[in-house]
């Protein structure tokens, strides 16, 4: 059994996206055998990529206030929004608010990759 | 994309447990293909079944405080905590405090059972 306080892991900037950070909270290397937890961090007006990939999503919002995007809209979020993301479908989160956008964020770990 | 409150779902008492209530935010009705998201709730003084099974646990804490015992000891928990409980490891969740905890637990889908 691992305890930890998510505060622990470092925040990790995302390439490319200013003012996102990651924390990996559990990983594979935890032992954690089908699926790994993360805790993503946005300031105000920050906001991940449009985009795509096999993996699904399993949201938490912890706090603040954003949006979450596809091809097809927008929906609003804020803490204690549940958000799935099914594998291939486009997504983005957003924040709009003038306080950290901060959620759970897992995917299944790489080795369930079937492409 | 689904996108709900996890207040939306309703919590459904654990048998056997009072005290203990279960809402399924992210199901396999969902289209969830690899893991379920649920979020548990204990009132003061509740606690989970001691017990193991095939099912890996990821936790974040979101609110309360607690302790999280295996058959070696026990550790706190509190708003920020994540817990890694490995398949077939002994844990049970225990409310010390004075109000609610409550935590996000995430299970592999039942199509993922091995034995």
């Amino acid at each position: 059994m691992i305890v930890r306080d998510y505060r622990e892991v470092p925040a990790v900037p995302v390439e490319g996206k200013p003012g996102v950070a990651m924390r990996v909270v559990i990983s594979e290397g935890d032992g954690a055998p089908s699926f790994i937890m993360r805790v993503f961090e946005l300031q105000p007006d920050a906001q991940t990529f449009l985009h795509t990939h096999w993996q699904e999503h399993e949201v938490f919002v912890l706090a603040g206030k954003g949006a979450v995007r596809s091809e097809t809209g927008e929906t609003t979020i804020e803490a204690g929004s549940v958000v799935f993301v099914a594998p291939n479908e486009s997504h983005q989160f957003v924040n709009r608010g003038e306080e950290v956008l901060r959620f759970v964020c897992l995917i299944p770990a790489d080795r369930h990759r079937k492409d």
